[in-house]
């Protein structure tokens, strides 16, 4: 990868980013600020970083802001920038899911590109607007799936596609984690205060937190569209007001099957996202919190442990890597690859030049395809665990 | 444990053990044999170990038996057995699923306790005569989940007991396999043929040879009974009359809630049954794999790793293992903790002395709950994938 | 492998097998007599269990041996077994080290196959001695380096010798336990007692107990002798009169180059045998404590994992595996696998028949090298860890 | 950690960089780069990125500096920067060893603050000499070990000063890589040709470039200094004239003693960095290529898996991790906790606050460290591999 902003150099330099959410005491914000200053091709220029004014200033001034450019909401921030001959480019909205669409249209409205995170809104009806707006707009609308953005994830995806396992069959993937399994939420943890208010996250919590990001990866990883699903949603803490555990069978296209697993309550689990895939002639395992490293079989042979950019390394994964195999990137380096491809593409935009064939990220489109399933999952298990349908993304 | 015969010393000697099925080719019936020697309890003594007469009594001069022992049928063996002074006081049988019951029946009618492979038969009705016929008889009844031996999984059980994981939530088990990726059935495997053949193996496929086990499992280390079932059984490679491929979610009484994967098509794995057990305080993670180290969290405390016969070793593990942490035990000592436990049993028949309290073995109750579970799963599939009632095994 | 007695069904039944030592309270006597048993091969049927008569015969009654057979000594033993025509053919000894050298000695010349722990004796001199008198007798002799029994390491040998990895250039190899991190000699552990006695143990005690397995084992799959070594050996307890840990620089014929570490104050293992050789080529690693898998690596190529019996196993391995890849084998098989080659070496004797050109187990010249081994790094060490050259073990 | 510029916001803004070396074609200077952005407390400004001035002036203009201090050389770099009102504060070296030491000397006399590549020279002399001038001058110094920058490789310091493990025993810490396990210096890789070539890289190959990197991290967690070496060097590939494979024993100050082993030609290995100490009381393990999780047992209990940033997580971990456990970092957030702690130490510099007191970062005595290390292994290998003093580094 061309792992600095040296393309940009001779293309108008780096993409003027302006932020939404983010400031004192958010987690995220910070993530996505790191993200898209690793590979040098952002700099941040704005923000509207909290919905509290006093907080949203001195968050700015911590970020070395320009204080004219310390807006009080998203909608100044959307009018002021659009205005400036200076103006951002590009803005990531990085507030509690209630935000994102409002934020979102505000900005595509604009002529600003989006980067929001996800799930994309509180309901299908808004990503379906979302869409809409994008396509009249023509922005650039990413969603980060971040997940999406580590190396080996791209190879995995690239080897499906090759045909490297075969007729696909089985698809499992998990994402346990433990940080809910007491009332998290009572015990003045922000985080999850707003991850379990219907409010703020919307009709699913698990769902909507990681399972999302674990029905994703499955997507992008094998290519495959899910028809229908059959979800049994659990809340097990007593007293919490959305699910906290997630088990959900898949029926793809093309007659393959998956199970998924998401669950806040799975007591010593971190981030243990994991995704399995098995065709016909091959098998793959790739574990997030060992990204550096997939283990892959034949049939009939022994199983490779393939790393980062080592021995058997794709193109596809080289291509996004930053330093050699042994040497492990993590999480930070996969988010900051879903900027640098958004950055490719913003790029593309302002030179009409092609964008890199191999370059990809969540769209807009992604964030509807999670709504879709957060809501069929909610749906199915009201209804009492039947198979419900994923309706088509277009 | 005491690893030997020491104790029979004292109490009658080793246990007169026949065997029905396992003669040359086969490939349990070894395992069986092995698992009866390795503690010095038993001592092999007749057979009827083929249904081809010939190769029966081949089998049986291979084996070193008097060729006077070697029968052509389980009926003849039991029947003759039953009236010598000196004859088996316990058989094994080892034959495809549709001989089990009616060898069964025939030795508990003739008095001789029955350690037999499992599934236990073709049908629950089946299943349900053998529970009446060994109540009727009092004779012994194991059935060879095996898997319950391994020390680890004992110690798994006995920290549940103790509430080491507080109430429990979740239970993940799996059983992958990928021998049966290829239509191996077709290509001269005797084992392969007779696992999918419904008349030899009954209804259920994947769900019988291995689902079973997952499932044993999963209900010996939670000491949970699962209410009901939803399950969804798939035959991948076409022409297969069986399925080999098996996904099912589970709900214990209690409220827990569990998700059952077992699959012959997933390639890359070989025997990988992982269960995961999480309760309201701990989880825990034993892989059969590598059996002699389990993973255990309490809620907020780093991960363990608990070995076998090592630090943090229960005595219920250790009562079961015969040498020190580190150097490994495998498949065939577990198999043999079960004949062990056998053995206590039968000792303690013969001389009216109490059974040690930790003693435990798969009885032909769980083989009918595991014959319950088979036809509940087969017939949730068929329906739909609907949830399905698992009745109460008594 | 054929693991049972059929062979010897048909070439004279089972082998009669002595025991010197392994009575009550001790450890290794019961790992010999499972290993004995494992595959039907051997029957106990005499022993001298104890240097003290009353346990001795306490012993023999636990096990069930006919209390003729019950000997207050191992020279008693020798010269009743080797007078009566069903006389044991064979002897195991499992006492401690110090009187392995005499009674080895005393069944040689009453013409009885030896089947001896290690370290062989106290002494090279001793050894040697035991090499001359083998010869004479021409009796089979057996060390139980154990290890090199398990599947993976004959495959690895294997792979070795068939040029795999190339020209040899490096070995790697450890074994640290941590069972005398503190004074267990001072606590009551009869097994800490004579390891750390230079009267019972000689002049090493881990390089003895542990470093002779290390050193064995890369002698045998390597198939290099070494010629040289420089050792640091260290009493890290105080008051303990033998060293607890090793630190040795080996030199091989042919230009490779060796560490070796040993220790039973490294806090955290238990059994960690671990070897790693690499050539020009490929390198690979096996890990005593789960010895169904071995990773191995082609240069450039994504390493491996090649498991006991599956995909990628080699006739070598699957000679002598019980049971299908995924189900693991541990120790004890290991164990008994040496059981089964001195088995066959014994029918060979018997019969004139040839043995199986795949079989191998470790001799008496392999305890004389171990002897060698011992004393050359108690000298290095000594003498300010200087090279020190291992006389060839001609 | 605060992981953004905000203090450094109220104290005067970031800190200008400069960088020597890491042009076109370059790998290190890239990943310096990265790591002075990552946590944004650096901006680039001026560079003499190329011994090649063509090379130089095209670097610079892709990273976007401003020409005019896109400089021919060092020298000029570092007289003109002296000049400037707004000059760097600081310089990156990051050209092949055989500049550190002159372009060091020039900056340290310029009054700018030094973050040098290691090994800090290419001998002792020099790395006195710069000893001396770093005081003289008072300048900070900074030699890039960055493997001290993990969070877990922190906690184990601190876990080890704190006693946790007791009075230290053993060190085991190997470097196994196998990129040059052919003749790479021959097939056009520039890498290998300066790493392979004694006037680029010293009298030290394998030993320079990644020994004094094990030898480092061990004094670094282990808190002690080394006495003395035991080393053998070794050229394994035929024609290269540096060593490739180094097996050295170590004996610590206070009775510790240690083994290094670093290779080039170890097949299967890409960068395998593996720290073990052990103590009376407890043991710890840790691996680069998985750093976001340590092994740590005390003696006598199960081993525990500590992981950056969850449960078990001392402060001195958190401090210098940026995102929760479960989500990895890796080796360019490590080199950017280098950096970052440099930046603390300059921002102190600038205004007299307080350094935090857990903050730390390897330092011109270090890299002097090291190369006594590199001296004394190659004179010890070339003496007949005695042990050698390693002269204090007062």
């Amino acid at each position: 990868m061309t792992i600095e902003a040296s393309r940009d150099a001779h293309t108008g330099g780096r993409i003027r980013l302006g932020m939404v959410g983010g400031g004192q005491g958010a987690f995220i914000g910070a993530v996505h600020r790191i993200a898209a200053r690793l590979d040098d091709r952002y700099t941040l220029v704005a923000g509207a970083l909290s919905s509290d004014p006093a907080r949203a200033h001195a968050s700015a001034v911590d970020l070395g802001l320009d204080p004219a450019r310390a807006y009080d909401s998203f909608a100044a921030m959307a009018e002021a920038e659009a205005k400036r001959p200076d103006g951002i480019e590009a803005v990531s909205i990085v507030t509690p899911n209630h935000m994102h669409a409002p934020a979102a249209k505000a900005f595509l409205e604009a002529g600003i590109h989006v980067i929001c995170d996800k799930p994309l809104s509180l309901t299908v009806a808004e990503a379906e607007e979302l869409v809409a707006l994008q396509r009249r707009t023509g922005r650039i609308f990413a969603v980060t799936h971040n997940y999406t953005g580590y190396p080996l994830v791209r190879q995995a995806r690239a080897m499906v596609a090759a045909g490297e396992l075969g007729k696909l069959r089985l698809v499992q993937v998990e994402y346990p984690q433990d940080w809910l399994a007491e009332r998290a939420e009572e015990s003045g943890s922000k985080q999850a205060e707003w991850r379990t208010d219907p409010a703020r996250s919307g009709a699913g919590g698990c769902i909507g937190d990681i399972g999302t990001h674990a029905y994703n990866l499955a997507g992008f990883v094998t290519g495959l569209r899910a028809r229908s699903l059959l979800a049994d949603l659990t809340t097990f803490v007593e007293g919490r007001r959305l699910d906290d555990d997630v088990q959900i069978l898949l029926r793809y296209e093309g007659g393959a099957k998956g199970m998924l697993w998401a669950s806040q309550v799975a007591v010593g689990h971190e981030n243990g996202l994991k995704l399995r895939v098995y065709g016909e002639t091959g098998g793959l395992e790739w574990v997030q919190a060992e990204p550096n490293r997939m283990e892959f079989t034949r049939l009939g042979q022994p199983r490779q442990i393939l790393t980062r950019n080592g021995a058997g390394a794709w193109d596809e994964a080289t291509r996004v890597s930053r330093i050699p195999g042994g040497h492990p990137e993590g999480y930070l380096e996969a988010f900051a690859t879903i900027y640098g491809e958004v950055a490719g593409a913003i790029v593309a935009a302002r030179t009409g030049a092609a964008v890199d064939p191999q370059a990809t990220f969540p769209t807009v489109e992604d964030g509807l395809d999670g709504m879709r399933f957060i809501e069929a999952a909610v749906a199915s298990s009201r209804a009492g665990n039947v198979w419900t349908d994923l309706a088509p993304s277009n």
